[in-house]
C-alpha cells in the first residue's frame, strides 16, 4: 500500500547524491521510506533511533540505485518500420524506400489511423520493457500526428501510460518533428496553422509539461523553432530542442537562449555552442541509439560538455525510425562503447542528469526528500550496468516505496 | 510430457527450409509433432487427414520459427570484467589494467577458483537470458582454464546446462585459447604439455563434440593450431577456428584444409581464404558483438561470403571480455546494422546456418524429421526480430514438441 513507512536493510545504496565516493555509493546502508520519500539514507550503523521500529525489508546485500529515467522517448506511435529497415539492408535507396511509402509518413499514417486505446496498447509493450529495466520516469514526446488531433491524442495517450502502469510520465510536445504532406513546402504555414494551434489546444488540456523541437535542414530552421518557443515561453512551459544531429545549425544556442532544459542528441556541436549551454544551466541528452542505427561518425562532443561542465543525461531516443531501441540498460554500454561515457557518467545520465533533463527535483539520487523510486539489482558493482549488453539484472523495483 | 503428439494451428511458419517463399514462410500453417520432432508442417488447407485427429493448439496467428541457436559462446566463465571496462573508460592504459590483474588472465583465475557448482549457477543466469529470447541449442567453449583440471571442469559444466534447463548443448574444446601466465613465452610447451592432454583426457570422458582454437598474433600460431587439430582429426574430432579477427594469418584456411565446421569472426578474411572455405564447405560464424565492444572497424567480408556461397552463422561470442553480449536477439540486429545482413540472412544465421555450424542436422529448420524445437512471437513479419533493439517478442518456446 501507497504510504506504508518501511526501512530497507542489507543493501549498498548507489545514491548518485554528490558525495565523496564514486557514484554517491554507501556501503551496509539503509532506506527509510515515509509517505512514498526517502526519509533517511545512510550506513545503517548511523541509523537514527526514530527509524529504528519501522518495518524492515532486507534487500539481501544487493546494489539499490535511484529508479531508472527515460529523459526522451517516442515511445507513443503507430506501427513500425521492421519492412522498411528490411528494404534498406536489400539495398533500396531513400527515394524506393519513401515511393514505397515509408519514411516518417509512414509512421503519421499509422499513428494518425491508431485510435488512443490501440496507440495505448502498443506503447505499454514497450513502457513494460522499461519498466522490467527498473525505470521510474519516462517522458513520453507527441510528434508524430502532425495535426491537431492526432498530437492531442498522443499526449492524452502518454498520459494514461501512467494511469496504466506504476510508472511517471512527463509529456513533452513536438509538434515542430516534421512538415506533414499536405504541408509539403510549406514549413511556415504548418507552423502557423496546425503547430502553434496544436500547442495551445494541449496546454488548455493540461497535455503539455514542456515543447521540443527538431531543429535540422531535413526539419525546421531556427527562426521556425524560435516562433514555437515564442508560444511556450508565453505560456509559461519549458523548452528542449533536438539539435546539432545531423549537421550545425546552431539550434542548442538558440535553445540556450530560451533557458532550455537540455539540447538532445548535438553529435555535431561546436565549443561556442556547449559554452551557450554551460551558462544558460542546459543539459546535454546524449542519445547513441540514433548514431548506432543510422550509422553516424561524429559522436557527440563529450569531452568538451566535460571541459564546460554541462551536465549529460542519456536516453534510448526509442521511435520507430532512427532508434528502435526499448532498452535504457543497453542505453548505458552503448554511452560507454560509442562514446567512452565512463560507467559513473552513463549511470548519473539515467538517473541525477535525467531528473534535471526533465525538471525535476524530486528524483533521479537516493537522498532524503526524493521520491522513493528505486532500482534494486543483483550486482556487485554499478559498473555492471553499463558493462553487460543485452542482459538484465533487475532484482526488483520500488515506486513511491512500493514494491 | 515429453513424447506427446500435437498439432499447432493457426500460425504462420517462418521455416527457413529451402522454399520459394523468404523466410520460407508458409502462412496459414499447421505443424504436427510427433515423438518429439515435426511430423508435419505446411499449410492447414492440406493437412494429411492422418494428423487430423491430434490434439490441437491454436497459436493465434502468431510467427512460429525454428528455435534459436546460439553456436559460438563462452558463456561458462568465472567473474565478469566490469571493473576492467570502467578502468579503461577512465582512460588506463592496458598495461594499466595488466598490472591490476585485469584482461584475460583475471578471468582464468576466477574461473580456475570457481567450483563446477558456482561455475554452473553463473553460466545458468546467462542461459536463462537467452532461453527466453527462445534460444533452444547453444555451443559453450572452454579455454578459461588454461590447465587441465579446469579445462575439464568447464566442459563438464557445458554438460551440466544441458541436465538442468530445456536446452541442448554443445561442447566445445579450446585449451588453445591463450596461452597462461606460467607458460609465458612458451607456447609450445603449453601446447604439448597442456592443451592436448588436456583434449585427450576430455575427449575420454566424452565432454568434447568438437575442437577449436584462436589463431592470432596475440594468441597461436597456425603450426601450433595445425597440432592440435591433428589429434582432434586422430580422435574423429571436428574442428573449428577464431580466425582473422585482428589480422590475416591464414587461419580460415589452415581451418579448411582440414575441413573445418566453421571458421569464426574472419574480419581480416581475404578472397582466398573465402574461396578456402567454399570449397571445404566451411561456414562463415559472424560475431558482431566483439567488433562492436572492441571498436573495430574492418567489417567481415560479407559480400565476398555471400559471392562464393559460404554459408554465415550469427552468434554472440558471449565472453566477459570482449563481448559480454548476452542476447542473441540483440545480435541480429548488429548484424544487419553493423554488417548490413539482411534480416533474412541473420535470422538464417541463427536458425539453418547455426544449426550446420554445429554440425546438426535435425534442427535449424522447420521440415519434416526436424526436432519440434521453435520459437512462438508475437510479430507479425520476421523482419521484426532483427529490426528492435532491446526488445523482446518472444510468446512461447518449445522444446522437443513441449512448451
Ligand atoms: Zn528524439
Ligand atoms: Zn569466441
Amino acid at each position: 500500500m501507497a504510504g506504508d513507512s518501511k526501512l530497507f536493510v542489507d543493501l549498498n545504496a548507489v545514491t548518485m547524491a554528490n558525495a565523496a565516493a564514486p557514484y554517491g555509493l554507501i556501503e551496509n546502508a539503509a532506506i527509510a521510506v515515509e509517505n512514498e520519500r526517502i526519509a533517511w539514507v545512510g550506513p545503517a550503523a548511523d541509523l537514527p533511533s526514530a527509524y529504528g521500529d519501522l518495518p524492515r525489508s532486507s534487500l539481501e546485500g544487493r546494489l539499490v540505485t535511484p529508479g531508472l529515467i527515460d529523459c526522451h522517448t517516442h515511445i507513443v506511435h503507430g506501427g513500425d518500420r521492421a519492412v522498411e529497415f528490411e528494404m534498406r539492408l536489400n539495398g533500396a535507396s531513400y527515394e524506393e524506400v519513401a515511393r514505397a511509402g515509408g519514411g516518417i509518413v509512414s509512421t503519421v499514417k499509422a499513428t494518425r489511423a491508431a485510435s488512443e486505446d490501440e496507440l495505448l496498447a502498443d506503447a505499454l509493450r514497450r513502457v513494460d520493457v522499461l519498466i522490467a529495466e527498473g525505470v521510474t520516469t519516462i517522458e513520453v514526446k507527441s510528434g508524430y500526428g502532425l495535426d491537431i488531433e492526432t498530437e492531442l491524442r498522443m499526449l492524452r495517450t502518454a498520459r494514461a501510460i501512467a494511469a496504466e502502469r506504476p510508472i511517471r510520465v512527463k509529456t513533452t510536445f513536438l509538434g515542430a518533428h516534421a512538415t506533414p504532406a499536405d504541408y509539403a513546402g510549406r514549413d511556415d504555414a504548418y507552423i502557423d496553422e496546425v503547430c502553434i494551434p496544436a500547442l495551445r489546444a494541449a496546454h488548455a488540456e493540461r497535455l503539455v509539461d514542456a515543447v521540443d523541437g527538431f531543429c535540422e535542414g531535413i526539419a525546421f530552421q531556427p527562426a521556425q523553432i524560435a516562433r514555437v518557443f515564442d508560444v511556450a515561453q508565453e505560456l509559461g512551459l519549458p523548452v528542449k530542442l533536438h539539435a546539432e544531429q545531423l549537421s550545425n545549425l546552431g539550434g542548442a544556442k538558440l535553445a540556450a537562449s530560451y533557458g532550455a532544459m537540455s539540447a538532445d542528441h548535438i553529435e555535431y556541436l561546436d565549443e561556442d555552442g556547449v559554452k551557450a549551454m554551460a551558462e544558460a544551466g542546459t543539459l546535454a541528452v546524449i542519445l547513441p541509439g540514433a548514431f548506432y542505427t543510422l550509422r553516424e561518425t561524429q559522436a557527440p562532443p563529450i569531452a568538451l560538455l566535460r571541459e564546460h561542465g554541462v551536465p549529460m543525461a542519456l536516453a534510448t531516443d526509442i521511435n520507430p525510425g532512427s532508434s528502435p531501441l526499448n532498452s535504457l540498460l543497453l542505453t548505458l554500454n552503448m554511452g560507454c562503447t560509442l562514446f567512452r561515457m565512463t560507467p559513473e557518467e552513463a549511470l548519473r545520465g539515467v538517473t541525477q542528469h535525467a531528473a534535471r533533463a526533465l525538471g525535476l527535483t524530486d528524483c533521479g539520487t537516493l537522498a532524503p526528500g526524493m521520491r522513493a523510486d528505486m532500482a534494486v539489482w543483483d550486482i556487485k558493482h554499478p559498473a555492471e550496468l553499463a558493462y553487460r549488453i543485452g542482459f538484465n539484472p533487475l532484482h526488483s523495483r520500488i515506486f513511491g516505496g512500493t514494491a
